[in-house]
């Protein structure tokens, strides 16, 4: 016989989920109405406006996919290809790869654009793809790579794609609320998100938003979506400025109420605010870090505040450490993915999550447990610099 | 500037999303786990095992797609089709249209067998077309049509299908945990459906189960699965038994815990019972309805307990009635759908919601409403029928 499932009370600075606040879940357990009750509509008008201030962008189709990321992912790349095209896809990490995926399932073409796994995309070789691959009807890329710890210049990039008359389409899940991220300014054609990361809300649902010219091309398609729970067509419908909401599919409702909550917190906090809150606490946890005898693998001008990929020191047993840190600390790290696997720590510092105490416990936490592995650490050194990163 | 989101207390008698137990809702906003901790791959574990026995199956194949009902129908038709093939759509109402969308956009051919709506699915025109297109690989069709409110035997249909050697395709949105139903003695090939009907879950999930035939044709495709989020061959490695769980998406974490919780409660009340209990309230349910002085659109014999269309009087504003219901009485019922619209309503009884309390509710709410708008009707008789139902 089962039983009612209650979970660990974790500190959760992994890639994603992260913390999720007291009141967004909150919010998230208040009871259910239905999809089409005018109430909700209100709440979707309210979502979207928010989300619009979180991308900086006044794109109409603004919204949240009911599915996680990766389904964001799918949306975009479904809705926008059809069979035949040509798409450069600049990959330095797991999801890059994810997209050539998506493009290619799409029946179209992925020219891929390829950097090492810790380094930025590099927009000369993304410009030498363009000039090679006139034909190209979109470039996509990665702003911030959940993989690497990793940020791109999506300004740069974006002007590119422009330039050749390609559409911009750009992964934010990690990046949305926890670095600068201007939609509109950078002439972003299609971007989509994640709720688990900066914005700390629950994991399940997938902000998207699409440029006027973006919906262009997707009203004046030639073959339907391969989607239909995907297809914004009929989406549209649904979440369209007039009153009459044409039933799609059951919107997950509850989630819906926490994702509000969450947009609500970046709101009342500011955007810039967040961004910065973010730099804040990741400088503090390099400055820990370094005195604590460790390193990240990406350079300065290119980490993302919110995921530090930490190397992991010679002889230790990573996966050991990392049990280690979710048994005796509730402390949940990530581990490397792909190339980076067994070679790096992903350490977020996500939305809620990026805050004095978790810095703290963490640079605690993994400090006191590589000292007792026998690595070559300075435990006290690494508090001690924290203390007086936050002090000053 | 924005503000928290506090919805109204409603009763939701409409097609779905269902009333949800105060136990679920408490489960869903537990604190957020990892994807990926220890802890929540135990707890993937049980939820399986529970929907094995929910689903009446052994398939090892046997989760909650992360998304609505409609990305599990599109997961089931995306893994099983490719271009060029040919399946057969039994369409008695709006959801087995839909299915033809799926198929279609599969790239594969969709023979329909049409019922009027209204009507079960006929075994002998399915039958005929069987016997027509020799090279069908599977037969799809819809168990309890939501937009109706008929049941179809999906155990004639899926004996027929397995007759003439094709996949048996189940839609069984509306009937898990709220009719019969039963995967492996019946030889369900695959099999989708939702949590926010009789599972008494707030919406946002897919359970779907394959059985071994379809397991095996999806591991031997020619071509890709068009859908990468939704590709079973990638979240088996997810799911599957072992230890080792293989990174797909992130998992919507909270919405989990709630399908357990309300998995849990369908175990303790016994499935068997559950059915029952349905069928119970809508017997009294009907009572009061005929006693009112209205109908059901379903003869006796083909009506879903869970899902109840009822016929309009004539000369009433149906969706002023619907307003004046959720505006005076916080009561949701469900407008028609397609060719049904304004001329039935679909009032349910799912799950947690199919209690006396509701169909109290209801009928009193209904009776007195539609009276101040000069229909015909008797709402003394209907209260003293629901009534005396209840007492014997």
């Amino acid at each position: 016989m089962s039983k009612s499932f209650f979970p660990p009370q974790r500190t959760l600075m992994g890639p994603g989920p992260s913390d999720v606040s007291p009141r967004v879940l909150a919010a998230l357990s208040r009871p259910t109405i239905g999809h089409l009750d005018p109430e909700f509509i209100g709440l979707m008008d309210d979502i979207k406006g928010l989300l619009q201030a979180a991308f900086k962008t006044g794109n109409e189709l603004t919204l949240p996919v009911s599915a996680p990321g990766s389904a964001g992912m799918e949306a975009v790349f479904s809705n926008l290809l059809e069979a035949g095209d040509k798409v450069i896809v600049c990959q330095n990490g797991v999801f890059g790869g994810r997209m050539q995926e998506n493009v290619e399932r799409c029946g179209a073409t992925a020219i891929m654009v390829q950097d090492d796994w810790g380094l930025p995309v590099d927009p000369d070789k993304l410009e030498q793809a363009l000039v090679s691959n006139p034909d190209a009807v979109a470039v996509a890329f990665v702003h911030a790579e959940t993989s690497t710890g990793v940020r791109s210049d999506a300004q740069a990039l974006c002007a590119l794609a422009r330039q050749f008359d390609c559409l911009a389409i750009v992964d934010a899940v990690t990046s949305l609320a926890g670095i600068e991220l201007c939609v509109d300014d950078w002439g972003i054609d299609a971007v989509y998100s994640g709720t688990q990361k900066c914005l700390s809300c629950v994991p399940g649902l997938s902000p998207v938003s699409f440029s006027e010219r973006a919906i262009t091309r997707i009203r004046n398609r030639r073959q339907r979506v391969q989607s239909w729970f995907l297809d914004m067509n009929l989406i549209m419908d649904y979440w369209g400025g007039d009153s009459k909401r044409s039933y799609h599919h059951t919107a997950p409702v509850n989630a819906m109420y926490a994702l509000h909550e969450s947009l609500l917190m970046v709101q009342e906090e500011g955007l810039e605010a967040a961004w910065a809150r973010h730099d804040h606490h990741h400088q503090a946890f390099v400055a820990g870090i370094e005195a604590l005898g460790l390193s990240l693998i990406v350079s300065p001008d290119a980490r993302l505040p919110q995921l530090n990929a930490v190397e992991i020191p010679p002889g230790i047993d990573e996966a050991a450490v990392r049990r280690h840190l979710l048994q005796s600390w509730n402390l949940e790290i990530g581990a490397g993915l792909g190339s980076l696997a067994t070679k790096v720590w992903r350490i977020g510092l996500m939305g809620h999550a990026a805050n004095q105490q978790n810095v703290l416990l963490c640079l605690s936490a993994l400090g006191s447990t590589l000292q007792s592995m026998g690595a070559a650490v300075n435990p006290d050194a690494a508090m001690a610099a924290a203390h007086e990163f936050y002090s000053v």
